[in-house]
């Protein structure tokens, strides 16, 4: 599979956004509010982006700043078939958080595997 | 700048391996002994690598593992001139945990920023 993204919860996206630009030379590729968030993607040279997560509103990224504080959330990967990504893993007796495809961020089809199954990596499956 | 790889702080890199590449066909490019750690570094499609740590003696990967458990511990982005990249860095406030460049795992030079500087995400840069 091919890296997407690189998922981090933030309490403030303008800002990280503006440092990351200038500091990574990750420019904002795409910005939405979505499921209670401030998304915002910055694309990286070589393919993939940085997506921060703010929250406007009680959910999971805002229990998980509560929780852990900002920083790396989640790391996805791209699969032109999402389906069968999902059956891959369900083989590899891996839990799912969700056990179909359903819509993200940005117009995609998502679906998150349970860390516990993955060495305590939140992995994202995420199709174009 | 590219992205270069997820680093993965684990407590079984062997097992970890087997899985990723299983679900995510990221086979294994190269492992050694580094500072204390196995380290494996296993190929993504498009580019770019997760590297998984497992410490076999104390150090700050160990301090992780006990501190937060196992699960995504940095990300690294690739530059063709890690000075410049550090030099930029310090323009932006941005901390640093390495000041100059230091011998990284696969024979490249690397240096990492403080998170704290850098919204909780702990980045290193990388040079091939």
């Amino acid at each position: 599979m091919d890296f997407d993204h690189i998922g981090v919860a933030t309490r403030d996206a303008t800002d990280l956004a503006e440092l990351f630009d200038g500091l990574l030379d990750a420019p904002i590729a795409h910005e939405e509010t979505f499921d209670g968030m401030a998304v915002v993607f910055l694309k990286l040279d070589g393919g993939g982006y940085f997506e921060l997560l703010e929250p406007a509103e009680e959910g999971a990224i805002a229990d998980y700043l509560d929780r852990e504080g900002p920083g790396i959330h989640h790391v996805a990967l791209a699969t032109d078939d999402l389906p069968a990504a999902l059956d891959r893993a369900r083989e590899f007796g891996v839990d799912l958080i969700d056990h179909e495809p359903r819509p993200g961020a940005w117009g995609h089809d998502v679906a998150f595997l349970h860390p516990q199954s993955t060495g305590g990596v939140l992995v994202e499956f995420v199709e174009h």
